[in-house]
């Protein structure tokens, strides 16, 4: 396995064979910034996708929901500045409409593309700006056009999110990029916001599901920003086999190391999406160890990442640990506060349940970019990892002016 | 019944027969504020107590646990500054010797006063200090010394919390006055930081508890300021009988009224503790009708109350009622986005799922200190009331500099 860090390839060598890809502005966003974007493989490729777990749900996830059931897709058209959620029947009609206009466009038949947004919930979509800009984005379609896509689906996203992964898996030099979305409304209840991978990989549509199930699991689905689980979140892959490798089984040793890479690519994507989180200033990895079962392990994990006191203990850069053991008291899990261990960033802050004075050095460690909470709970063998940021007044100012 | 405000009775007038209390410094906190009370009947009372639902307790929580059973206290030592909670068995043993040492003070017999605590967690509590500070405190009791008892409890509070209700009962004009503290580490499960309930009825132990369960229920446990169950949670009530009357016994009529005065005590309180939620600008009320059930229906008002986004939306005077539908939506509540309608102080700002237009009507109704959020679900015939707080810069300021 060889991942390399899309950061430091230029836009032109963000690239996967048999794909091409294209961002452009058509006006949705008041800003005059990208907000629609177009994935699409050369030829029909394996695509499996999750979806958000909110039961209010945007119509681009409802037919796309529908659509993945075939296993095959040739690409995606994604806007952003719009969620088309709580948008009623002409959301529904707005989105299938779109797609449908894109397809025509490219000389496809009908149902073969996905179609994604994100942006403000509960206003109709302009989407005669959709259509009007649909030639001008399918004109640009190049290889190299992945760095546009991955800017044209930013909200309040700080930066763009883009992951490359490349290992040889049976036989073959097998490519992952990734591209995702996603600072706020952030709650693993399913694939976080919009993410999409393109492989040149050989591989059916349910073993790509399954890949795909496990990789966002440990990555997607183990990050909290806020408590808020999206109605838009969406991760899709599409796998067209352009690397001319053999096909790639579901429990062989290829699919091992194609689940492995594909899984590094979403936590590089994940990770991204915690830096970028809303207003924060410090990437906080919550590492638990010692809980009775899995379950109660991330169970504990995700409740300090999701406290108030403690994400806002973190922006204060205090190690007051007390707001951790209250977490861990009411997350549910089971615990007895007197086996206890915390530390910040492998300084030992409470030893059994009891504060160890360790105060100036915890201080000093928790006022990183980065800190690891290491939580032993000694009440099991079970392990779980969430990341997650603090949360600082400037949360709370892209948060009340969003719209405003 | 007769519910005056506490605020606009005196000091002195703020009273119950047969009661007395004192507060004052001994120096817990630094800043040289009160930090010691006592409450203390003159007879021993019928008692009865909830507190904490949170696995981690604070050593004032076992032992009163343990107290309350017997059914009989003369009253409480509480302190502020210190939380004493993870602080294993040398919290425990300080928080008996302090009650033991103000026994002595008062020769009271072992076991008749019950103990409590708030402040920071995992710091040993300065027993000598409490313990020097004891004859002062004893010696300042009087009837009129609730306002000092209810100064002395506060810790994040902007302003004591007193509720005074009087009502003719069995034949007896009976007083209920409470005090209460709590301004952040505020969630809804069992009884919210410090509460302290002291009234002249005549009423049974078992009988007590069932009335102060049923007004804490819709009361303390209904208030959301962040998600965070505290490890100190505790509601008490004393009831001495002072006023002579005829024994309040359960499922009587008196005991409807008993309760009924209890309720809007307990209200007043918990209102005020939300009216003081840290950094708080606006009192919200989400008022959910139409559930499928009493459960899901607080369950829903829970989960918006809770929503980072919803929170600091109402910070901004933003109408988007979008991330209320989300909430709704990742609940867990049954619902349908096409029946649910959104009220901002009677401003529908979402009908049948879809935005009304209302935009501006709703961003001047949601400008106001106090917001009712009425969500419509028509998807049964249950309702739940819960009362919250925007989150704004304050919060974050507050809770990231606590300790230092």
């Amino acid at each position: 396995m060889n991942k390399e860090s899309a950061d430091s390839i230029t836009a032109d060598e963000f690239t996967v064979a048999g794909f091409k890809a294209a961002g452009i502005s058509c006006g949705i966003k008041k800003t005059g910034r990208k907000d629609l974007a177009i994935i699409l493989s050369d030829s029909p490729a394996s695509v499996a996708g999750v979806f958000t777990t909110n039961r209010v749900k945007a119509a681009p996830v409802l037919i796309d929901m529908e659509l993945v059931r075939s296993g095959k897709s040739s690409g995606v058209l994604v806007n952003s500045g719009n969620a088309n959620a709580c948008t009623g029947r002409k959301g529904y009609k707005d989105a299938l409409q779109s797609v449908r206009a894109t397809e025509d466009c490219l000389g496809l038949p009908k149902g073969c593309l996905l179609v994604a947004s994100t942006g403000v919930i509960g206003v109709p979509m302009p989407i005669e700006k959709v259509c009007a800009g649909l030639p001008r984005l399918v004109e640009g379609l190049r290889p190299g056009g992945l760095h546009d896509a991955s800017e044209a689906i930013m909200t309040t996203d700080a930066f763009a999110k883009r992951a490359f992964g490349r290992a040889k898996i049976a036989g073959k030099t097998i490519t992952i990029a990734g591209i995702a979305k996603g600072a706020g409304m952030i709650c693993p209840n399913m694939a976080t916001m919009l993410a999409f991978f393109m492989t040149d990989a050989n591989i059916k549509p349910v073993t790509l599901k399954k890949a795909l199930l496990s990789a966002v699991d440990s990555s997607f689905n183990s990050i909290i920003v806020d408590n808020d689980t999206s109605t838009n979140d969406t991760a899709l892959i599409f796998a067209n086999g352009a690397a001319k490798g053999a096909e790639i089984k579901a429990a062989s040793r290829d699919f091992k190391a194609f689940a492995a890479l594909l899984t590094e690519v979403s936590l590089e994507l994940s990770h991204k999406i915690v830096k970028d989180g809303e207003g924060a200033t410090r990437f906080i990895e919550i590492d638990v160890r010692g809980a009775s079962t899995p379950v109660e392990a991330r169970q504990a994990a995700r409740t300090i990442a999701s406290s108030f006191l403690v994400k806002t203990a973190f922006f204060g850069g205090d190690p007051n640990w007390g707001r951790i053991m209250a977490a861990l008291g009411y997350s549910g899990v089971r615990m007895d506060e007197k086996s206890v261990s915390i530390f910040f960033n492998n300084v030992c802050v409470a030893r059994r349940g009891l504060d160890t004075g360790a105060e100036v050095l915890a201080a000093k460690a928790i006022k990183s970019k980065t800190v690891n909470v290491r939580v032993e709970l000694k009440a099991g063998g079970h392990d779980a990892k969430v990341w997650t940021t603090d949360l600082s007044y400037d949360y709370v100012k892209i948060n009340s002016a969003y719209r405003t």
